[in-house]
């Protein structure tokens, strides 16, 4: 039904070339959570707009620059119209500004370039590389332009991190306040698991994906991916929830950073990645893709203590680093069927695809799992 | 010999399944130091119980947990039988229960039990990643399970380090006091280079394989080698001095430190693994698995001085870390004799088997380096 | 015309056991900036005894064990001859001698020599593991080596990092005066942006390559390279200026250690490398090297912050890191020619074997981006 929708706009985007342009540039942005659908894409925009202008704009210079230089670098059209040179630039644009103090300078605005650029060589770089074993580079390249270009910001005098880097050792015997709260040093205000609370910490979860510490970008990011794929949004959601759960029941990690949804969005990530996406899904890659989550969440924690000495974030290395593990066994495990990484898409197509050409294998040589 | 002694029990496990269930565990631990063996196994887990039952607990829940998560995930069934899904699980239950406050609560316990579900994960991830190269995973899947469990700990209010995990940066200038001794603040009572010392320094670095400072349990363990292979069992015996001798003297590190084994157990491990195991035993490979071992030796502090600022362990990854980079030239050296994985068993059984194939070639084809 | 010069040399090189190990350590000393040369590597020693005859002798100590361990070891004469096996090695001398305190004892020329040992081994499981991509090991082998041994000695009685190495957790606020100065606290004297400063800084950072904080040996160095290749020469140049440009002026780091070429030597590897040496120069891949070079200083900030709590220095890492990103995508990018690893040569043979090549091709076959 989406494909009649969008009919006439891909016709235009084939035939128009700024059309296509502006297609591939949204298709980037819905790359993100692995939608390719420029609708998807374009909400994701709204959603990030809606909470700040200037992320946005960060957002759009990433965007646009990772995806004109892989066109000046001559890479492969069809990875390029399918926005995957996009998705680590627009993350690199929203993440070197909003841990480098907001004061928008040429100097930011060249830098910000710099490190989309370094987003789309990366890309290449890791696609190149796991190629050999069939595995999807993720949002590593975003991890590591921003990482190598965040690091350097603090011995620099022409730029300077913000409030939220704080370079300290970690104090294994300090108190941790895991009180749902949404203040970070308020522990009764509005404290406490209410329906409130659990829902502004989903949603978050669901907008940190794109560092939107924001409840109705996040209400506006599922209701984008829902329109691309009922899978999808179902393990997104299911991700921001177990994310959720099991950092303030199990792990019990400060109960500010479960607000704001800091434990959300790997869970969300990894819930998409491994629930359908990778995977065909089923029964138990549903499952599957539900210990991904708990991983990662826990994962996320791990990272942010290992960079705690130096104060730097932990961005989406922990869905990255998780879900490379758990997409590695591939074949492995035979209760799981990969995705070859050219057969990607939507969770449902694949799924359909699978059974059909299940059905037409002879009984006794199906694969097990079902 | 020992095949005949086995027999019996071999053909029961072949036939009964809780036999051959058990069978597996006991594969699986004997797999820490490459023993394949069930009775190898047995003598580790009773020299685990009689220094700690709680460090014996947490091994039997983690060597449980992983093995049937392969079997859950339909992993290979020779992998399985093997013990390949067993040795790390039983490391990252000892490791977690003896780096995380020991006091035993239900949350601990899932926690180990996520902590062995991911090592099977990512043994398969790692054992396809290296298929590339014909490597082996090694103990890298309990490095990677147990330091991602354990550093998430720092942000933890459910779950606290013990009194070992002290982040601190490191001091250039601070005295290094290398008299070994048996306090780790007592410079003088029963300290210096005696015969008791050093066979305490020996045997506790043998023990330390899976975290037991205790001589009983190093002699029990150095036994439950030899029953199994000759060559492994000396290569165990050398990796343990080699290392002793490394810290004492070349290197000087805290004396305390040597003599509770920590200078020893990497040394062990590599001594195993290139001492037999991955390249045919020879004199020449033999004195390149003790360089290994050295080099094991220097890694290991210097994993531990990178750790420091977050107060983490260095787990077996000097091991992992140094085998890997003795292992991955392979035939690229032409004085070494690289083991296939398909062909890994018991030193003396690989020897023989080349030296088969070797006499039946002609003259002027043999390898050199014999 | 060069090879005119040299041929009565290769012959003797090539007759003459005695000859030939000698040329086999000068090509091994000119290959750390890839020029398979023995006048530059001799020039290169000539450079580093100018300097410091300490360091110099540490280097001749690296240089021979990493050789004389890869014949030993049986390792492919080819690239031993063609000094693939020297050029780590002369490195980690000088980097181990460079960072522990200067005090020539039997310590640590013993330590010199494990330090080179491991260097061979490293190299060639480098080398193999990246035969998969065909791909470069560079001298990640001299930074592994020598991180693992340097790291290492901060737990040591028997050796001592020198005042270098200051671990201290990054100050995000600290002041950062870019002021270009050949003193690291005199702010005014000879301060500032003038033709001496930026000379210096200019050599310095060919220097640096070895360790070698002095302007003449910068000079020799440079020549050197031209001796063997007007490219690798210009890029070599072009490396050191777009290195101080980018610390200088978009990132405003501390003027000493932009004065002394601490910015500076990374990008002459950088720029080597990806200009001309493993892609084929042209002018876009003349442009994608300087690109390299910029992103090489910024990492070069960041290895330097993210090792900064344990003081340890960055080595050549942002070379090999960045470097290693930026050759990985190969032939994804259309406007770039990859040169397989067996036909690395002197970028000006390179280029005229590939326009050779494509003029054989018929017209519509063309690579692009010529």
């Amino acid at each position: 039904m989406n494909i009649d929708i969008l009919a006439p706009w891909n016709r235009l985007a084939r035939e128009n070339v700024a059309v296509g342009f502006v297609d591939t540039l949204l298709r980037g942005t819905g790359q993100v959570m692995f939608q390719n659908n420029p609708i998807t894409g374009l909400l994701f925009l709204v959603g990030i707009f809606y909470n700040s202008y200037q992320l946005g704009i960060a957002a759009v210079i990433g965007l646009l620059t990772s995806t004109v230089a892989a066109m000046v670098l001559g890479a492969d059209r069809n990875l390029i119209r399918a926005g995957l040179f996009g998705f680590n630039g627009v993350l690199t644009g929203i993440g070197l500004a909003f841990f480098i103090q907001l004061q928008w300078s040429p100097v930011l605005v060249v830098y910000i370039i710099f490190g989309a650029v370094l987003s789309t060589i990366v890309f290449m770089a890791l696609a190149n590389f796991f190629s050999t074993w069939d595995m999807p580079a993720l949002t590593a390249p975003f991890v590591l332009a921003t990482w190598l270009f965040l690091f350097a910001v603090l011995l620099f005098a022409n730029l300077h991190t913000g409030v939220l880097v704080n370079p300290a050792l970690p104090k294994p015997n300090a108190a941790v306040y895991p009180i749902l709260r949404p203040s970070p040093t308020d522990l009764t205000t509005g404290a406490g698991v209410t329906v409130v609370n659990l829902l502004q910490s989903f949603f978050r979860g669901v907008g940190e994906v794109f560092f939107q510490n924001n409840l109705v970008t996040g209400i506006i990011f599922l209701i984008a991916i829902l329109i691309n794929s009922r899978v999808s949004a179902l393990f997104a959601a299911l991700g921001s929830i177990v994310g959720l759960v099991t950092a303030q029941w199990l792990l019990g990690v400060d109960g500010y950073a479960t607000y704001i949804g800091l434990y959300g969005f790997n869970g969300v990530l990894c819930g998409i990645a491994t629930g359908g996406v990778f995977y065909v899904i089923t029964w138990k890659s549903g499952i599957y893709a539900l210990l991904c989550v708990l991983v990662g969440t826990v994962v996320m924690a791990s990272l942010t203590a290992f960079l705690s000495p130096l104060g730097m974030p932990a961005l989406t290395a922990p869905f990255v680093l998780t879900t490379w593990l758990f997409l590695l066994p591939k074949a492995g495990f035979h209760v799981l069927q990969p995705v070859a990484l050219a057969e990607v898409a939507a969770p449902e197509q694949v799924r359909r695809a699978f059974l059909e050409k299940e059905q037409a294998l002879p009984r006794d040589t199906l694969p097990t799992g079902q």
